[in-house]
């Protein structure tokens, strides 16, 4: 299944060694500074680290988990996190043993949060969704059943990623994994392939419309995109539960009508030529019958599918089981039910990875925030932006927030390394928390618009070579003014609606 | 690598459904039966869960994370690991959604045990030691210098193992994945097969020595068996700690004594024939010759695995740095020289099986104690045990443990069903704490040698078809003398002179 969750280019030996010489470098310089006043020198020493291991995500001299993994036994060796001379006092002779277990304990800590299970769960139940077929075929019938036009093609392609979100949390998995290959399947039919070079307009334009739907799809859910529970982590450390309801609540409405119009303004730019419906419904009825009819186990797979998208909506209304107790219900039911084989499951890479690098993370996010390091540095920002209103604040800070995106490869690097900074330094300007979350939220994925680097999708969609990186650039930058037009335009409507302000 | 830790037999699908309802029907006898006196009643549930998870490790409905992460769902549902109404005092009208996330949080507590993070790091090491070719260039190097003679080989097959044991924490992975292979081809070079179904007694014999062997070196170390650290987080509930360091001093004399001694023993009921040198010497530069010169990635991870050795053998005389913490450096130092790619790691089967089914068991440990369920059963074993002497007591309690293994077809099952009540009750009767742990903790690898469903690598070794089963228990049944010999006899002269009892 999925390769990675998001992609890694390959870097040389010398590159990648003077990479991890820069990030250690940043961390002692931190490390060895003395830390402000009100902040426990602990607390000082822990940023040292994830400073280091937020510039990494950068720099990439090695995949997220590696750095993550680094960062952790150094702050287990180096006894950061806890309080050596209490446990001396309590333990006398034996404290020394004790006070490095200890420390492992803490740092290990992060491994028990709910947030982090919630995402490797719904990895692993992706992991059904693909193995089973049953993605695919969502997608080859939403295809089948819009595709009378290009625009209905574009749209079936955008339905099928709306239906996939909430249970495919590696936005590769999804865009790159199940509907690139079907995109490129219809490119093909439709005459034109990357192979003989020849750059057709409808294939410029079922590109585009393919990784622009997978970028709003992964905005809509907190589980549609491996990074977004980072943005849920940090919101809730700033006193904001912005849970699995509460974020697609607030995406509903300008994702659906991002998904509805991104076909029609990308054919403004494209002008894709009419289709060959009568090729591209055999090319589809083909694929279709090469998965052969719906088998037991995806029946099942759509009932537990169906379960947890209802559980996961009602939450707080009919019922308040917790939303990854739900996805791990929905594990144990595929278990019991045989739609996946244990055996499987603890092979999905993206489960293993994604909780090793996000409970690290939370590790440190947790213990920067107990040992005053976030209350130190929101008070510093609420100096900065002091006498500018709350609203220039919000917008200024979003706007370099999202077009900062184009000096990242990777969602999660961008969220990690400045949404919790800038939710800060807003909520010290009076912004209304809950609002700057959401736009946070969202906007942490819509800025993937920008490049054709930006994460593993958009990478695999631009690999397929139907679309030129100037028109990839071009296009993109006008999408990220439709982004901001509908989700700051329609989007702070629709809030004002639900009383989020 | 690793395809499983313990094998699982292929079961029916009614059988399944069948041994499913047996398990639950348990745990619901439990449930809702009434605690006894002084048990807190959430104690008595959580029991009730336990008690049909270690049934399903007997029956194996399903894989032992299945039935643990079914348990854990249960759990974290029912909410029996918290106390609902102090959360309500507490958060007041929030209280529903916050004690369901207490649950969750609760039922995942064991995820962040060092302990847990131990094994799984071992694991990932074992993964480079058997990716890089190393484990099968030491086994082979070994077999070659040794092996001038049949007991010689035997030795080079047992010092294999001695030298690979405190890495590979799987030991299907260490006997059915490195060393079977190995004395397959042995057995192959010497003029038997098992195709041509001529039984040879040099064939038998080497395959029966290969599997006590591997059996000796999972007792030895306690990263040579994934369910070892079971019975250390027991002692560590019964306050004995004991740790890499302290296993390995108990079992170093009575373990080498068992493997020069075992190839003797056996070869007195097998009669190996003698075997021709050359051919073997042959056919093993032949398999090195395959091999190729040593890799620079080889080189590298002989320096990281002496480091671990040294640093887990010296723990509390030359550094206090705790044992899953250099496990956790070995893993940094493995992904930093790049000797294994994290893309790997993540794939690794064990390590997350391992950790999944590993964490679930820690936490209802835990909570069973905390819930003073453990300390119901020791009050009710004093009883059962009271006018018997401790020596009676610990001696009957060994034997039973030892030969109920002709009821497991899995080490670890085994150990989790029976050894924290043995240790119980063996200390309720005055027995030396730590002197159980260590009879407990050995004899729970030692008496795998009893049948050929043991666990993994025993059914490897036997599935190569060389040894008839009736052999195999005779054979078996010798060899579990002579272990109750070595190992109650040599082991309490060495364990005195250690100052254990």
């Amino acid at each position: 299944m999925t390769a990675k969750n998001e992609s890694l280019p390959a870097v040389s030996s010398r590159r990648r060694w003077i990479c991890f010489a820069i990030c250690f470098g940043l961390g002692a310089v931190i490390w060895f500074s003395e830390a402000p006043e009100g902040v426990d020198p602990r607390g000082w020493r822990l940023l040292a680290v994830f400073s280091a291991t937020i510039l990494s995500f950068i720099l990439r001299p090695a995949s997220m988990a590696t750095t993550v993994i680094i960062g952790m036994v150094i702050l287990a060796l180096t006894e950061t996190l806890i309080d050596p001379a209490a446990l001396q006092g309590q333990y006398g002779d034996t404290w020394q043993t004790k006070s490095s277990k200890e420390s492992l304990a803490a740092v290990l800590s992060g491994y028990s949060s709910p947030i982090c299970w919630l995402v490797a769960a719904a990895f692993l139940i992706s992991g059904a969704v693909i193995r089973t077929g049953l993605g695919r075929r969502i997608a080859l019938l939403l295809v089948k059943v819009l595709g009378r036009s290009a625009h209905g093609l574009a749209w079936g392609i955008g339905g099928a990623e709306l239906i996939l979100a909430p249970f495919v949390p590696s936005n590769t998995a999804r865009g790159g994994g199940i509907l690139a290959p079907i995109v490129d399947a219809l490119c093909r039919t439709l005459g034109s392939s990357s192979v003989d070079g020849h750059r057709n307009r409808v294939s410029e334009y079922l590109i585009l419309c393919g990784a622009h739907a997978n970028l709003v799809t992964s905005a809509m859910f907190l589980t549609g995109m491996a990074g977004n529970v980072v943005m849920y982590g940090v919101a809730k450390e700033a006193g904001v539960e912005f849970g699995w309801g509460t974020w697609a609540l607030g995406s509903i409405v300008p994702g659906v009508v991002s998904l509805l119009l991104l076909p029609i303004l990308i054919g403004k730019f494209t002008r894709p030529d009419e289709i060959d419906v009568a090729a591209v419904r055999g090319e589809i009825n083909h694929e279709l019958k090469a998965l052969g009819p719906m088998t037991g186990r995806e029946k099942i797979l759509i009932g537990v599918l169906l379960l947890l998208l209802g559980m996961w909506s009602t939450h707080g209304y009919l019922h308040h089981i917790y939303t990854a107790t739900v996805a791990l219900v929905g594990v144990a039911l595929l278990l019991i039910t045989k739609v996946e084989r244990w055996h499987d499951m603890a092979r999905n890479y993206g489960a293993w990875d994604t909780l090793i690098w996000l409970g690290g993370l939370m590790m440190m996010a947790g213990f920067l925030k107990e040992f005053g390091v976030i209350a130190w540095f929101a008070e510093n920002a609420q100096t900065w932006v002091s006498g500018l209103g709350p609203l220039l604040v919000a917008v200024g800070l979003l706007l370099v927030y999202f077009f900062s995106m184009y000096g990242f490869s990777m969602l999660t690097g961008h969220i990690t390394a400045m949404g919790g900074a800038f939710l800060t330094v807003a909520i010290a300007s009076g912004t209304d928390p809950i609002l700057m979350v959401a736009l946070l939220a969202y906007f942490s994925n819509l800025c993937g618009c920008l490049t054709n680097y930006s994460t593993g999708p958009v990478v695999i969609y631009f690999g397929l070579g139907y679309v030129s990186a100037e028109k990839w650039f071009k296009i993109g930058f006008v999408v990220a003014l439709f982004h901001l037009l509908v989700w700051l335009g329609l989007g702070l409507v629709w809030w004002r609606l639900l009383g989020w302000w």
